[in-house]
């Protein structure tokens, strides 16, 4: 896979990874380590909660959601964001087949640094009803191609 | 441990959480499974990065904040965000001990549901320097006390 520097990039360019089943398992045992709360690791507990039945942990979705991005957005040393708005519309369920698609919403070369800019790109995490399940909108340092290089 | 329900709650209150140490086997495990990029898998490819040494990705970061969250924030109902604000103003580092201060900053209660309201919280994990590692600033559901119960 071709890596991306700062230049190669355009708004509204569009990334897309592939699909991950999500099963009840991996919900409990993401929980058990990360999110100890009765909704996201038995069934009955889940069912008396707002939630209504067994729901991933939003950052487990968040945690899938970056190994779906690793694999999607090829950019040169890396997806490395510094923090964004992020939000959860609906909880990730147990069989629930989620995919990425990032936009690159903006882009700014850096003023002070001549190696490198940042660029505003939106990940949306779908479920298999095409219904998000994450929105982040996070800022991302990329690497500018080297002069002379 | 008294679980608080939205009526306990006052704009300023703050919760502790207990602090905890972080290794470099716990940065990589994490990493293989959630974030596997070189400069959160081995110390050699790190230095060479932006990171300039191993560095912990920020969803782990995140994952541990939640952990220190559950333990400390003792709302009724659990702690359940639809999102938020969120900041990596510096990364986590191998050896590092974090802890968690979560500080309550707005507090609604909903118009159409009288169980339940709204808080906007600022949970800032800070490393053994005094330094925050991440500022999340979530959206939290948090029950009314039952009338009559």
């Amino acid at each position: 896979m071709q890596r991306l520097y700062l230049e190669d990039l355009s708004i509204g360019q569009k990334f897309a990874s592939r699909s991950q089943t999500i099963d009840a398992e991996a919900i409990k045992a993401y929980a058990r380590e990360f999110d100890p709360q009765p909704f996201h690791l038995a069934e009955d507990e889940a069912k008396k909660s707002l939630f209504g039945g067994l729901a991933a942990s939003g950052w487990h979705t968040a945690s899938l959601t970056m190994s779906l991005i690793v694999e999607s957005v090829p950019l040169a040393g890396g997806v490395i964001g510094t923090g964004g708005e992020l939000a959860w519309p609906r909880p990730t369920r147990p069989g629930d087949t989620l995919r990425v698609v990032t936009e690159v919403l903006e882009i700014t070369p850096s003023r002070s640094r001549p190696d490198r800019g940042m660029i505003i790109m939106c990940s949306t995490t779908l479920n298999q009803h095409e219904e998000a399940v994450q929105v982040f909108t996070p800022k991302v340092v990329v690497q500018r191609r080297q002069l002379g290089a």
